[in-house]
C-alpha cells in the first residue's frame, strides 16, 4: 500500500486542536502558554528532570498577564499535558514546536526523532535563532515538512514569528506553518529565502553591536544607551517600523525626499555599519516598499496616527508606574 | 564697566519663563509646541515668508494631543509671539533653541548672530543632529554658552533631548542646558564628550543601514522590515532598552550569563556591522552598567513589569486601532 500523501492526511490550520510543544525551557514554555491561552490541548516533552514543575510554574507566571490580554475561547491551563516520552508528545499532534537548546548536532537529531514519530502530514516548527532549516534538516526522513517558526521572548506576548523553510522544505509546508501561526494569534512574517539572523535580529543585532561598541570606547554608557531607546526611538518604533518614521521625516516628500535629501548623511560617521550604495534602484524600492506600507495615507493622518498612538503608549505606561508605585506604598505601609 | 559676570546675569532653570525658537520648521515648531505646553512664554522667529502660518498650524495641529498628555498649568497656545527679527526674538529670552536647517555654513553664522543678541548668560541650545558644537561654535563671540540640545521628532511628544558642549562650551552651560530641559519636561542624556549621531542615533543609524543593506539584497522588504520592528523588538523597545532586553535573555544568571554563554554568536554574521572583541573590561562594564539599570529588581520582578508593560502597550494600540476604525465607519456611514 503506497503512504498516505502528506496532502490527504493533512489537517487545515484553523482545525489544529493539538500542539505538541518539544523542549519547555524559557522560550518553549513561552511557546506553551501562548498555544494554552489561545485555546489549543498542548503535549509538552521536555528531559529535564524537573522540567513539568518549571514549565507549569512558567505558565501560571503568564497566565494572568494572558488573562489581560484576553483568552480564546475554552482557553484553559488544564488542557496542558507533560508527556513522558517525545514520542508520546507528538503521536497525536496536529503541529508540532521544537524549542530545544541552539546546538546544531542536538537539533539535527531532535527534528529527526519528532519527524519519526509525528504522523504524516503534521508541520514542524523549529524555534532557532541561530540555525538554518537546511542545516538542520539533514538526518530527518521527510524533510520537507520541517520549517522554522522563530518566535520572540516572551512568545505568549510578542507576536512577531519569522517562517522559513530550508532547501528540502517543500512550499506547502512554509504556506501551512505560516496560515497556521496567524490563526493561533501571531504576526507573521514569511520569508522567501534564509538569513543568519532573519529580518529581526539583524536589525536587533546592528543595535547591539553599536551598543557594545560605544561602550567599549567609553562612548556612552549601558544606561545611556537604554535610556536613549526607551525615552526615543523605542516608543515611535513600538508602531511604526523605521522606515515608516523616516518617511515621516521627509515630510510631505516623504521617503522619495528623505533619500534623495539626506542620502549622503547616509555616508556619515553616525555609526560603525558602512552604509550600502544609494543607487537608484534602491531609492526605488524603499519607496515604493514604503508606499505600500503608507497604504494611501497623508503625511497628516500619519501625523494624527503616530501622535495619538505615542501619546496612548505613554500614558499606558505612565499608568503602569503609577499602580506600581501605588502598590509599593501599600505594601511598604503594611511594614 | 565690566561686562557683568555670567554667572550673576544667569536665571536658574527653574526660573526660565520665556524662550527664544530660532527656525520653525517641523524640528523648531515642534519645540515652540512643546514649550507652550509646558507653560512657557515664546517667541519665535524664522526667515520663511509664510513661517508665522506654517507654526500657527503646527501648533493647531499638535495642540490635542498635548491636551491629552496634559497642559502646564496656565500653558496656551496664545503665548507665542513671532518676532519680526532675530534680534527681537532673542532679546528678553532665558533660554534660545536654535533648529535651522542642517548647513554648516548657516548654523556658524546662525550661531554667532544669536550669540551676539542674546542677553549674557542665557544658555543657547541647537538642536542639531549632523554637527558637533565644537564646528559650530567657531564664529561666535561667546562660543561658552553654547550647547546642543539634540530632539528627537516629533519634539513635543518624545521625551529624550541629547545634550553635549563643543571644546569652547563651559561645563556649567551644558549642566545649566540640561537641567532646564529636565525642569521643561524632558528626559535628557548628558553626554561627556562629541560623538558623531550622538548615542541614540547612532543605534537608529545601525539598524537603518541593516534594513537599507537588506533591501538592497533582496532579502526583506520594506514592509517585514517594519513589521519586524512593531510586532516584535519595537514593543519591547518602548520601555526596556537593548541591554535590559539582553540581561532578561540571560534569565536568573542576567547580562554576565548572556555574555559568557552567548558571547560567541556575537562572531555570527547576523548583521554587517562587525562586533567588537568581547574583552573581559567589556564584558565587566556591560555587567556592571546593566546591573545599574536593573537596580535591585530579580529576574521576576523585571518578567512581571515586562509583561504589565508590554500588554499595557499593547492593549493601548489595540483601543487607538478600534477607536480609528469605529470613526472611518461613523465618516463612512455619513457618505
Amino acid at each position: 500500500m503506497p503512504e498516505q500523501s502528506s496532502s490527504a492526511a493533512r489537517t487545515a490550520p484553523g482545525d489544529v486542536r493539538t500542539v505538541a510543544c518539544i523542549g519547555a525551557g524559557v522560550i518553549g514554555g513561552g511557546w506553551v502558554a501562548h498555544f494554552l491561552a489561545r485555546g489549543y490541548d498542548v503535549v509538552a516533552w521536555d528531559p529535564a528532570p524537573d522540567a513539568e514543575e518549571r514549565l507549569r510554574a512558567l505558565v501560571d507566571a503568564a497566565w494572568p498577564a494572558l488573562q489581560r490580554l484576553g483568552l480564546a475561547e475554552g482557553a484553559s491551563a488544564d488542557r496542558l499535558r507533560v508527556a513522558a516520552t517525545l514520542a508520546e508528545a507528538v503521536a497525536g499532534a496536529d503541529f508540532v514546536q521544537e524549542s530545544a537548546p541552539e546546538r546544531l548536532d542536538l537539533k539535527r537529531d531532535l527534528l529527526a526523532e519528532i519527524d519519526e514519530a509525528a504522523p504524516a502530514g503534521v508541520v514542524v516548527g523549529s524555534s532557532t535563532s541561530g540555525y538554518s532549516m537546511t542545516e538542520m534538516q539533514v538526518k530527518a526522513a521527510r524533510p520537507e515538512r520541517l520549517v522554522v517558526g522563530h518566535p520572540f521572548n516572551p512568545p505568549y506576548l510578542v507576536p512577531l514569528v519569522e517562517v522559513v523553510g530550508g532547501d528540502s522544505t517543500e512550499d506547502w509546508a512554509v504556506s501551512w506553518a505560516a496560515e497556521f501561526y496567524r490563526v493561533a494569534g501571531k504576526e507573521v512574517i514569511e520569508m522567501d529565502r534564509e538569513l543568519p539572523g532573519f529580518i529581526g535580529n539583524r536589525i536587533q543585532e546592528a543595535a547591539w553591536r553599536e551598543a557594545l561598541h560605544m561602550v567599549a570606547n567609553g562612548e556612552a554608557t549601558v544606561e545611556q544607551i537604554d535610556r536613549s531607546m526607551t525615552a526615543g526611538m523605542g516608543l515611535r518604533w513600538a508602531f511604526f517600523g523605521p522606515c515608516l518614521t523616516f518617511h515621516l521625516a521627509g515630510g510631505e516628500g516623504g521617503m522619495a525626499h528623505m533619500l534623495d535629501h539626506f542620502g549622503p548623511s547616509l555616508k556619515s560617521p553616525w555609526t560603525r555599519l558602512e552604509a550600502p550604495e544609494l543607487t537608484r534602484e534602491l531609492r526605488d524600492a524603499m519607496v515604493a516598499g514604503t508606499d505600500e506600507v503608507v497604504a494611501g495615507r497623508s503625511t497628516a493622518e500619519l501625523i494624527e496616527q503616530r501622535d495619538r498612538r505615542m501619546i496612548a503608549v505613554m500614558r499606558a505606561l505612565a499608568e503602569v508606574e503609577a499602580e506600581e508605585a501605588a502598590q509599593a506604598a501599600r505594601e511598604g505601609g503594611r511594614g
